[in-house]
């Protein structure tokens, strides 16, 4: 199955998708379940899936994507965490290494990523997200899977020349992490370590490897993670993107306004979106 | 004006401490204002200020203080703001080092702090927390004390054998952040970088300076921070800590089960905190 946020006709909603279209959900949970976190963290994927089977409600067309959950209480980002990647920012720490994004920082497929003013350096990371939807702490490797409610694609965009050995600057401008286009359940993934993992900079093919090459793999991930802070229903982990990124290519390959970014991962989904340089005017008072 | 965030007989609230008592402000407020955050969003401290002169409701030793803001949309902490930390951890990069902290790994002035199970060198670091008071994107360096809302003391919680360049595993520890008594509102504090900062361990003096050792003043933070991210009232910036950790000291000093950390920042306040082991048990399933 295959869950998506998204706004249809100025109202915000979560639905499932299908070849035929989408059956939207928030039209008949939302009143119990406002949301897909809410819907997750009530354990309802079952009482989703009954409704699958319907005719849908409306084409995907029709609808504006939001970020698959638009508002993690959590959002950890793994770096260096495929060899060719490690390879190309020489990182030899053993240990996970995990930053943290902002909700804010997130945009939907098919929407705009926001190029910072400030960058010259606006690079490209296609990875697999998952998709926490059981809360734990202490959660070991062999029960981690369990834990995980469904898998997306992300494009971690990231600003080189504001990222530094703690990430935080380079990674939370607004609108500058493409999430989705959906979650699919992880029902229809068994082996998440099995999936081609591919990245297009306007039609070239800038990535491509397979989740098998993942250092840390997402069972040691939520392992890692939950000793030190819980995993909640609709947190996210960003499991790291594999070598070719612009900044280690010579000469260097950075995103500008126009270009479109794209993450396919097999099984899962095709994530697209058009780089637009972010406003210019400054937003200081309440808005 | 001093704000506290509390539970009083069972009930969370919030409000005016003064050496008389608690003047309890979500008692007349609190239909209108849930908690210290949402006043602080709706630019309401004026309002909260016209109860201060009223009677008290009731003493300080009937609360159960709670982290001064309990649930911020972002808390970015500063490391190595100090001249004589920077000289400990042999950090040269002139960038402010930022890393992220979540919600839940705060706690209250009095509460217990949690030694981590899997942690043998938990750390003290006393710290001055800014509390933005007013939204903003692209603050400039000269107007960003305008935003402040007020400042607070903060004893930033660090298990050293978990935390790296990026910091994220080191600082996320449930319970691990005291945050408190109460924010000093800012038009007490003309200039935070005149303030005596200082920590105790047991009694024992291990932190010792001013505020005007900072490397990144306040107002540059928020500056540099409001470039890649939108701050909103309630936000919390940590603003770093002097030398004198323990990892540092030969030998080296860490806090135990038993122990008593304390911070007093001139004109704001004095937090102390009992530590004590987190618990044992593994955690998986909701709760």
């Amino acid at each position: 199955m295959k869950l998506a946020s998204f706004i249809h006709q100025g109202k915000r909603s979560y639905g499932v998708v299908t070849a035929a279209g989408v059956i939207d959900l928030g039209r008949r949970l939302g009143s119990r379940y406002p949301d897909l976190k809410a819907l997750l963290a009530a354990n309802a994927l079952a009482q989703a899936s009954r409704y699958a089977a319907e005719q849908a409600d409306f084409r995907t067309e029709e609808l504006e994507f939001l970020p698959v959950i638009e508002h993690p209480e959590k959002i950890l980002c793994v770096g260096m965490n495929y060899a060719e990647k490690r390879k190309e920012f020489d990182q030899h720490n053993p240990a996970p290494t995990l930053f943290i994004r902002f909700p804010d920082s997130q945009t939907g497929h098919n929407a705009p990523v926001l190029k910072p003013r400030h960058s010259r350096e606006f690079d490209y990371e296609g990875e697999l997200a998952v998709i926490i939807g059981r809360r734990g702490e202490n959660i070991s490797r062999d029960r981690a899977l369990s834990h995980v409610a469904g898998y997306s694609c992300y494009m971690d965009g990231s600003a080189r020349d504001w990222q530094h050995s703690w990430f935080t600057a380079g990674k939370n401008w607004r609108q500058t992490g493409a999430f989705g286009p959906w979650m699919t359940t992880a029902d229809e993934i068994p082996d998440p370590h099995s999936l081609a993992i591919r990245t297009w900079l306007n039609g070239r093919m800038v990535q491509e490897d397979t989740t098998a090459s993942m250092i840390h793999k997402v069972a040691e991930l939520i392992e890692y993670i939950s000793t030190f802070t819980r995993l909640n229903a609709g947190d996210v982990i960003i499991t790291g993107s594999p070598g070719g990124v612009g900044k280690k290519r010579n000469p260097p390959l950075f995103m500008q306004a126009g270009d479109r970014i794209e993450v396919e991962i097999e099984g899962i989904g095709h994530l697209s979106n058009v780089i637009m340089d972010a406003p210019a005017h400054a937003l200081t008072a309440a808005h």
